[in-house]
């Protein structure tokens, strides 16, 4: 069995893998192929497997179920097929499954656990060097962020104008030793590049699905996008076929990973060489070979892609309105019938741009906005940086004042009883009063004031019922006991920025 | 002739009033009338008069040029008419007539001066006791604020249960001893007004005149409030008749005072026992009936009036949207091609209601939003106060953070060339950049950041030119001199919210 290597046991929802040792002639990437069928009790699942270099090929498999199962692999080279038995087993403690849409509106791991995210974005950490990429790795695990945004593919943008440390493909880049802030739109300054499209470069997977592992052990989803618009390589321009042969493979290598959700795209909108058709075809790839169902949308810059297709799993949201973020929570979900992620709503930060300029403050009163409507909003902070090391893009360390208040903002998420707000249906009286925005869900009640600064509000619910009323300070993360009360009854509040009551009726 | 008393002279855009003795008996309000004629080489205008009380009738005039004048008044009681002669002198350095609308978007003086609103609003402060009325009289000189809003009939609201000093008609109110805020919306509580709609009580209307002649002094605009819901003494809900006779009774004693604009009401579309038939046929009263052409307009609380309608000269908004306020000006500016005031985005303050607790920062920035896509905005303040004297509605003192800012802010609005800001027009790299707002006038810029705190913003007008760069802190409210700048040029800024930079070309 020494040219067909597989573990015995797997954990339920974990990589199981069939390594098998091929031919390395021609183009192993298109002259060969390799697919198994893996069968348990409860699943019957058929995947195509990847050329890994050096002759390896793999197959790989996410079995969601726990029990005896048995694969069999079939390629066009070496004995042709291969079949094998194993066990998976029970998941551990923080292995809940992939995630899924749960309630129209939220999330929950495969397990029944809910899911809240407070996604953060670095668009190419992964390929920033190793030292970086461990920094990051601590700064997250030091945080509330249970999802990840980043790229495949390397970015070419202001701030980023270094080398990868590898590229997916073999060939050789354009040189871009002198670019600037000036010339990096200029077309003449990608003239150069040379790679063969049909040539992946497996080390660059490699990597990268080492981090989609460490993510996983964090507790982490990554949100992988698969194509960008941020090109000075010509990765966003390639042929339909070459296009297609680039999904393949990243399904074929990272779709047995629970924790991976698919964007398709970073600013769908502004890679200009691909059309509507395109993103359809990529999508319906996506459905034809990922068999996890794992989720999916597509961001946008200017315009949204349209969110009722039924392939995509929740909006992935890009601000389309520079005032207002998740105040807009409650139209989307009412327009998409689908969880509501916004997922670059202005990045806590000090440079030049507008989308990456707000205090602190400003982003967590937008998560709070999208949080308290039943939405969900994505920290990035850009913050200018001696060696233009920004966590937005390469990782690092974290400079500003909202990771601590995200982590206390999931806090009080988690003890949301049942799974996920709703937005309050206002009615006059509140409107006269116009809370920012106020949730609830059962006999829990949560009014956030957001910049307006009331001294105190008053409540009535009914004559009977008693209600635990607290004061949550949001910047400065205090949870305040303002005791129970009863019939109509006035809560005073200290008259500053960003204030909450929470009101849960006793049982 | 002591049965007509007049001036032999008056300034330029100044009240000229003939005061006439009369009958007494019977209604004088309704069963005499008194109009005049007043005709000098370039005008010729008719109005009518009014019942001033105590045997006094009166005809007010305001002439629009310097020179001889005559006039001819008719009544229908003693001698049926009168006339005379008087010379109309030039206006003093600090009269420079009615506010006329100019460029379309903006404001100016009669005589050609750009006027530049920075209104505030204090609803019934001409109703509370003459102190008070000083303090604000004191507050308003040492402020910017050159126009406010205020009402003629009192207030009935939270914060607002005391009675008026005096009432509009001859009559007595209901008993407000037993008011709440619990009950203040319960029309039990407006039991037992006893009012003659058809007798008009002077004293009430001297006392307001009063007032607009002290704010003609100061050099503010008077933007009256003729109508408005807040009531408990049925003064929104007289019939048809007894409307038309008030809007004729204020149009007759008001209009001669050049500072005087008509805002036909408050939040009228909750003012709901009026139709827009009924607000069409006041504005037809007032075009009919002031010969001045003063601004008018008319507010809404939920939704606008149709500015389009050719009466209304400038649109008179309250925010419809709670995140949105001046970001909003350039659309409006587009819709309706008139000047477009903010008369109520917000108040600073601290009080329970959404509509009345932004910080002062807040306040300010929602200013230079407007300010810099060619639009005006409105202050107002609302801090708890021991005996709820609040400057939203009683007048007093001001307490906020603002009023200093908005000093700072017409400051440099008076410094702008020409007359009044346009939008930039934005190019894609001033997408990309996200400028917050950015407006010029000729080969003026100014750019303000609002929330967004850039490190840096890099400028390229053109290769020859010579721009004067200043940054300004529109809240610490300092001018920093950023040099003269040629070519592609950046200028530093703190990384803090609420700074602009104004470009000037050097010719």
């Amino acid at each position: 069995m020494k040219n067909c290597i597989y573990q015995d046991t797997v954990e339920r929802w974990c990589v199981f893998e069939v390594t098998v040792e091929g031919p390395t002639d021609g183009n192993p990437f298109v002259d060969y192929y390799i697919k198994g069928v893996f069968k348990g009790k409860n699943e019957e699942v058929e995947v195509d497997g990847f050329y890994d270099g050096e002759g390896i090929y793999k197959v790989r498999f996410m079995p969601s179920f726990e029990g005896d199962y048995s694969f069999k692999i079939h390629c066009n080279f070496g004995d042709k097929s291969y079949s094998g038995n194993y066990t998976v087993t029970p998941a551990s403690e923080n292995n809940h499954g992939p995630v899924r849409v749960a309630n129209t509106y939220h999330f929950a791991y495969e397990d029944g656990t809910p899911y809240y995210p407070i996604g953060t974005t670095c668009y190419v950490w992964t390929h920033q060097k190793p030292e970086l990429q461990e920094k990051t790795l601590e700064s997250l695990k030091n945080s509330a962020f249970n999802k990840i945004r980043f790229c495949i593919f390397p970015k070419h943008y202001v701030y980023n104008f270094n080398e990868p440390q590898t590229y997916p493909y073999e060939g050789t880049p354009c040189d871009s030793s002198s670019l600037t802030r000036d010339n990096f739109m200029d077309p003449k300054i990608f003239e150069g590049n040379d790679w063969d499209f049909k040539r992946f470069n497996p080390k660059h997977f490699q990597l990268i699905e080492n981090r989609i592992q460490d993510l996983m052990d964090l507790g982490i989803e990554a949100d992988i996008i698969v194509m960008h618009p941020y090109d000075r390589w010509g990765f966003s321009k390639m042929s339909a076929e070459e296009d297609d042969l680039y999904w393949k493979y990243v399904i074929a290598r990272f779709a047995a990973y629970r924790n991976v959700w698919w964007s398709l795209a970073n600013e769908y909108d502004v890679v200009h060489s691909k059309t509507i058709e395109d993103w359809q075809r990529y999508a319906s790839i996506i459905c034809e070979k990922d068999p996890y169902n794992h989720l999916h949308s597509i961001h946008n810059c200017f315009s949204f892609y349209d969110f009722s297709r039924p392939w995509i799993t929740h909006c992935s949201i890009q601000r389309v309105d520079l005032y207002k973020t998740g105040e807009l929570v409650s139209e989307w979900r009412h327009r998409y019938q689908k969880p509501v992620v916004l997922d670059e709503i202005c990045y806590e930060g000090n440079i030049e741009h507008g989308w990456g300029n707000i205090s602190g403050q400003e982003l967590v009163r937008r998560f709070w906005e999208a949080t308290c409507r039943g939405g969900y909003a994505s920290h990035g902070e850009t913050y200018l940086h001696p060696q233009d090391i920004l966590w937005w893009s390469h990782g690092g360390e974290l400079h500003g004042e909202s990771p601590e208040r995200l982590k206390f903002l999931y806090k009080i998420l988690c003890d949301v009883p049942g799974h996920g707000l709703k937005e309050y249906p206002l009615s006059w009286d509140s409107v006269t009063g116009v809370p920012e925005s106020l949730a609830y869900q059962g006999d829990y009640y949560l009014e956030y004031y957001g910049f307006s600064r009331p001294s105190f509000r008053t409540f009535y619910f009914d004559d009977t019922s008693k209600y635990q009323v607290d004061i949550i300070d949001t910047w400065n993360m205090t949870i305040t006991d303002a005791g129970i009360h009863q019939g109509k009854f006035t809560i005073n509040l200290p008259g500053r920025e960003y204030m909450a009551i929470r009101i849960r009726k006793i049982k």
